[in-house]
């Protein structure tokens, strides 16, 4: 086995396979040259190597969304892991563990002049959960440089012997610090920093490790169930007549189908479940949107729930923030392990359990239903949406609504799909989503800036073949993306291109001036061929339906490469076709 | 005029005027659209509409490099700001003024679970030089919104009374947070951070400005000449034999040229001219690691200076700081207005003038030159270096050594020259630039993340022509740069594609494993024809001497669309061409 030669990168990597962290994305540097030679070295680890580390990050939290267990990015000093930043603002809001291992200068060579050095120390502020700032190990060094962390120094004699006491203490410090920090990364479910300061030489290895790390535990994720509280809550719930629950993103899976089930039966509640939280039944509404939209202040009035329960992540529509914040219910609560939003500014229990969790303790302790038509009266109103939907594309032109309908029918049999922000995701909210699809997408920020490196990264590390569909501007955006060795061969990439940010077309701007389509729009006349010819992907392309239809035909086909498909839609008719819907269906 | 509605956008988009910033780059966003609308509805400002955020800061950064007054970018809130950091980053530590503008939710939406927020409030840290957190205007507002601001209320009276005279200080203190920062960013030379809270609706505008800013007093910079410390200076000056002076980054014609004559006319003056300091006498010394490479300890200690001067920003050659950190000064003076670099660890004066102004006070007041030999013994060996650099330049197949050699005979007159990191302006280091080139290289960080959306933005700002040098990795990092529709014709691009990251190879890792090849030199088989076709350049390639004389032949001749020359070559022969020169030399 080969190690590098520098303790910290032994500890740091060390540390790393104690606690199981197995997926490590290395982008290219000298500074962190003793990571890199140590990961690499170890086939305890599946190492990834991505130059821009914008994507490097992105593709590792489609790797961390996929397994739910922290996934490492490695870079040098100076601005690299600012490129990093972007991701994990996403893996805050996400709920995704992800460990940043940013190899640093020694404290000395700070702020005086040397090469690719910043102020590294916390450069992520609020955004992660834990900042830990390794510290160098002495051991090669003259006592002179250990001073300014010796506050009181009166011999010689003192000064080597704190000298000595302190090279000690660094060693457990630091791997306190790797273990604090990987620790809350996986018990908190989110992104961690740890600074590690080398000194040169850099690239010198060894034989056997140096180090032996003192024993520790590794913390479980516990979850604390309060009868008390649930007793109180079950209170609530039974003289509540409109229950209604909205879930945001959640993992597939997350809750049992028994539960699902059970909350299905009582004609009191009402679901609303958001295309990203792969939860499904057919008494259940999703399409949010579609139902919310048309509906009129008594209606409203008819909808307003006594009590909110939500599940899971980021509410991606807008009309039900809008419609809850307008008509609070009398209680909110919110069930989650880590965080509760308080979203529509009437929250009050955050109910500190998993979804599952949860309903498996708080169900069975239900007593009654209560008599409501709740659910049932609005179980009309949802058929007669759908067949409005249906009506309205038959009325149609080709478009990115038409598109959205034929794509994600296209979708192939329990496979995964991810989707960008934000057009994409909006109009998938607005179609069923089959229940054999797994949906994922970035809205812990809802940036156009990593979707498809996540994308990537989730294709990666799942055995499910993963669909990705995009809007251009996002596409472009991420280009890089595709600057990606592991990209698996039956990835499939679509991109609806309606030449610029097709969503501002729906906002209220003003549109089709050259204002507008300058720095609203900002039309362009990109397409992905040359990309795709560049990164070795093959390309397809449809302009119509007939184009569309032939193409889907054959993409989702075993090839030998990754393909892309780019759909062109009409920019001019996207938005009108869009606006009518809501319209139409009212 | 058209202007927002909003009184916070009305408030910013006026300052920025009266303070005379003219270039605004703007990212496409919903919550900047008041800001958006502001600065484009007025003629005074010049626009540009870019939409990865990433380059968007950078081709900031390239104006600002070239105007020397602060460029602003606008961008929408969430994820958005953050793709900004590498290039605030750069212009901290490049002392470039950057007036960053985002939008953000008013304070009651964060964190409380809305689409893109993050928390913005002072994200850049240490990075930048102020932060503004402006404060929502709450005219439009019930006074309830204002809660928080308001520690203690005892009736509905006070309250009204309060929030009236709130609304009062709120505008003007906006407006001086908007003064202070512009004022900063001048003033020091460097990135600051205005965040900027829109409240819905964001698209309305009006016709007449609702705001009438407090008029208020723009300072200038001032040097102040401490007289006494210019005598202190000037006598140890006089005692000391060896002088050198050491000059990093600089603009051109920082320094006039009766004083670099002075300096050139003194024996004991010895001035070592980093290639980025656009600084050239015949007497000075380019090319430092060609002049310190082959040096062994005797050569060192006869080099060793007494008084070492250095003017200017950062320094590229880590040979120099290797010499000056071991035979250091007895004195180490840096002569700069804002910072002074401790790089040598012997630093003792700070000097807070501009080079001119010193030396303009200084010079003058020196009585006389000491006798020495000092700089006639180097210019000897300068003279026989330059030989064995001109004889080893034949002696050698074509490599990236002898395309450097070709390029930088190639430039253009009178033109300037962008140099990206980090091979690129280490090879420039080793030839004699041209006087009339100016040359500037992203150094304040040393990031390959944004050199070409740099250099696009001070072709952009200026009527030089503009070549742009890089390698390979750089330039795919940054491909996004390209996304730009405000390239002018005469820009050049010269991509030194070596298939990966070739500066590895100098560095003392374990060259030619796999384990290398992936990890550290990043291997690819990538070129920039796709790239160029995709985003309209016209494309040249070499692959030899012959094919780069042809090219260099037709490259820089006037043309519709910007053009970009690949040069590809051999990464196994590169390095053993640059070792084998520093050998050759001795």
């Amino acid at each position: 086995m080969k190690y590098s030669k520098i303790p910290l990168s032994q500890t740091v990597v060390t540390l790393c396979k104690t606690h199981n962290v197995k997926h490590i994305v290395i982008s290219p540097g000298s500074r962190n040259a003793p990571l890199t030679i140590g990961f690499t070295h170890d086939e305890f680890f599946k190492c990834y190597s991505i130059v821009d580390e914008r994507c490097a990050a992105f593709f590792a939290l489609g790797i961390a969304q996929q397994v739910q267990e922290p996934v490492a990015v490695v870079c040098t000093s100076g601005s690299a892991l600012l490129n990093y930043y972007p991701a994990i603002s996403e893996a805050y809001y996400s709920n995704i563990p992800l460990l940043v291992l940013s190899a640093d200068r020694p404290k000395h060579l700070i702020d005086i002049g040397d090469g690719q050095t910043i102020k590294q120390k916390n450069v992520y502020g609020e955004h992660v959960l834990y900042s830990a700032n390794l510290k160098l190990d002495l051991k090669d060094k003259d006592p002179k440089a250990a001073d300014d962390e010796l506050p009181i120094m009166r011999s010689i004699e003192n000064k080597l012997e704190r000298f000595l006491g302190l090279q000690k203490d660094i060693q457990s410090y630091n791997e306190s610090e790797v273990h604090d920090a990987i620790t809350v990364a996986r018990l908190k479910s989110g992104p961690v920093h740890i600074n590690i300061p080398f000194d040169e030489p850099l690239y010198e290895t060894v034989d056997e490790l140096g180090i032996n790390p003192k024993p520790f535990s590794i913390a479980d994720r516990t979850e604390k169930i309060d009868e008390f509280e649930i007793k109180s809550l079950l209170d609530v719930w039974h003289s509540a007549k409109r229950k209604m629950i909205l879930i945001g993103v959640l993992h597939p899976s997350a809750i049992e189908e028994q539960w699902l089930q059970e909350l299905a039966d009582d004609d009191s509640v009402f679901v609303f479940t958001e295309t990203t939280s792969n939860v499904h039944h057919p008494d259940f509404f999703p399409g949010i949107d579609k139902m919310i939209a048309p509906l009129d202040q008594e209606d409203f009035e008819a909808l307003q729930p006594d009590i909110l329960l939500t599940f899971g992540g980021m509410v991606v529509s807008k009309k039900i923030k809008a419609f809850l914040r307008q008509y609070k219910p009398e209680s909110h609560w919110h069930v989650d392990l880590f965080k509760a939003n308080d979203t529509f500014f009437c929250l009050d229990k955050h109910i500190k359990l998993t979804p599952n969790t949860f309903l498996k303790t708080f169900l069975p302790q239900v007593t009654h239903h209560t008599k409501s038509d709740y659910k049932s009266s609005w179980l009309k109103v949802r058929q007669k949406r759908r067949k409005l939907h249906d009506d309205y594309l038959k009325t149609i032109p080709f478009s990115d609504f038409t598109v959205f309908n034929a794509l994600l029918k296209s979708i192939p049999k329990q496979s995964q799909l991810q989707v960008g922000n934000s057009s994409a995701i909006r109009y998938t909210q607005l179609f069923q989503l089959r229940k054999d699809i797994a949906i994922f997408c970035n809205r812990g920020t809802s940036g156009i800036d990593g979707s498809t490196s996540t994308a990537i990264g989730a294709a990666v590390a799942q055995k499910q073949r993963t669909t990705f569909i995009t809007g251009d501007l996002s596409f472009f955006y991420d280009s890089n993306a595709l600057w990606n060795n592991y990209i698996p061969d039956n990835f499939r990439i679509i991109v609806v291109n309606n030449y610029g940010g097709g969503i501002f077309r729906i906002l209220p701007g003003h549109k089709n001036t050259d204002n507008f389509d300058t720095y609203f729009e900002t039309k362009h006349h990109l397409t992905a061929k040359q990309l795709c010819e560049m990164y070795g992907l093959d390309y397809f392309k449809a302009t119509d339906e007939k184009s569309l239809t032939d193409a889907l035909d054959k993409f989702y086909n075993t090839s030998k490469r990754p393909k892309l498909l780019e759909i062109f839609t009409p920019s001019t008719v996207n938005d009108e076709v869009l606006l009518d819907y809501f319209k139409f269906i009212k």
